[in-house]
């Protein structure tokens, strides 16, 4: 196959401790070691710098977030350079005083920002305060060029969002990228396999609706009371897993994805064909009640 | 648990043949047997009358369709309230001459009409030439009242797509019915095994994005160079399948499913809740181009 023909992600699973320090250090050297494996873009967790603070509301947390550009991406931009790999580096960010995101920077391989995602959709549960934290994104769902593809990317709840992963698509990308922070409470643990089958199904059927790879990448280890599943994959255009990882280790998953795959199976399926676009728009409602 | 609160879906999965008496009796011979277990609800295979002429384009078959009401329906709403059960059944429709449809007409436990679905989305590929027999729906995406719950049907090809499970959601549908005709190409017989486990991956992920319960009957057998999968399903709004046909039989799916776990598994991840309403108007755009 020709080289141009395949690109290859790179995913780090990984267990995230309350030392910002360590876990860059952490991150820096599973990058490295990904890059030497040949991964051409790599991603990171969702919060992949500190342990999930928004397990509870504190806003003692808030002075974990950074600007982008900042110390963090400035730092792996030079990582990216160096390694010639596009990296994705989830932050919590600060934008201004009183306005933080929970993103993810898109660094090519020349050291470049080529953008930031700013969570859409924002999830309030017990153990997930994050509408405490996180203000909803306002730049929409987009995807970024960069020297291995257009990528777009989204954010863990996100994931549950046929929507997001749809105009994501409709930008071009060719790679969905979901990194994430997802776990079981230990009151849900003997659910927790119907949880995890869920979080994968739906994965799936956003790469098979839209015809594109789809890279999840989550956290693992036990925080509190979260047990976070790990479980991070890389699936074809056709919703087959290509790479997983286990659910309590440390992992490096790294896949080639063969793009004309993309065209090959849209040309199969070919769903983005017959969308009835004439017929969507009460998708801009909540509900549609009948008394309406 | 109260009996109000549990609703019992049945599905038929049957072959069909150059005969559409035949068919016909078929399809009541096993609405009689579901609703002797017990069924409320039950839902034939898209165009059960006959073998799936889709495959090439003859203006003769336009020979098969008829109106709505029209002389299946007829029979078998008298069926329905003989038996008090809900209906969902598929036909051909001749809507006038020349607009032609593929429908499916929800016939309520009294026998009355509850209205007609017609396909919104109209597949085109090499056996499945729909685009020349049927006129895509202008009905939109709608759920129906009846006896035993609010109803939403879909059929076959709409199942690729994500916008239409929400739609209908979105008009309150507790259930969403696939009456469907799935299946291989001789040519893709090695590829099957992926194309079936794509088929329910997706429609398991829209009852999970959207909370609800998925039903989907496939017909099965061989016809020319169309092998049917069979597989008909009945899952849960957690994606959890409560009961599965085989690929290659005659059966009759039945299961019993619980409304409070709309609510309960709603409650449990908020999808509904968070929905970025202000930022999906691109849905309504074939692709965003760059240069838009």
């Amino acid at each position: 196959m020709n080289k141009i023909e395949t690109r290859i992600i790179g995913l780090i699973q990984m267990a995230c401790t309350n030392d910002p320090k360590q876990n860059l250090q952490n991150a820096i050297d599973s990058i490295r070691e990904a890059a030497k494996k040949g991964a051409q873009i790599i991603c990171l967790p969702e919060l992949f710098l500190s342990s999930y603070f928004c397990q509870t509301e504190n806003p003692e947390h808030f002075s974990l977030a950074e600007p982008i550009p900042g110390p963090t991406s400035n730092s792996l931009a030079k990582l990216a350079k160096e390694l010639e790999t596009v990296l994705i580096v989830p932050l919590f960010e600060k934008r201004t005083e009183g306005i933080y995101h929970n993103s993810a920077v898109v660094i090519d391989a020349d050291g470049s920002l080529s953008g930031t995602y700013r969570k859409m959709h924002i999830p309030d549960d017990p153990c997930f305060h994050e509408k405490y934290y996180f203000t909803p994104g306002d730049n929409g769902f987009i995807s970024f060029s960069t020297r291995y593809g257009k990528i777009g990317v989204l954010i863990c709840w996100d994931q549950w969002f046929p929507e997001a992963a749809r105009l994501t698509a409709l930008t071009g990308a060719q790679f969905l990228f979901y990194p994430t922070a997802i776990g079981y409470q230990e009151s849900d643990r003997a659910e927790s396999p119907h949880q995890i089958a869920a979080w994968e199904t739906v994965q799936k059927s956003h790469a098979i609706s839209n015809g594109l790879f789809v890279a999840s990448v989550n956290r693992f280890g036990k925080e509190d009371d979260l047990t976070f599943w790990g479980r991070s994959f890389i699936c074809n255009p056709f919703g087959n897993v290509l790479q997983q990882a286990n659910e309590n280790e440390a992992e490096i998953i790294i896949a080639s994805c063969s793009i004309p795959e993309i065209e090959s199976t849209r040309q199969n399926w070919p769903f983005l064909r017959d969308r009835r676009v004439d017929t969507y728009q009460n998708l801009n409602k909540l509900f549609l009640d009948s008394d309406e």
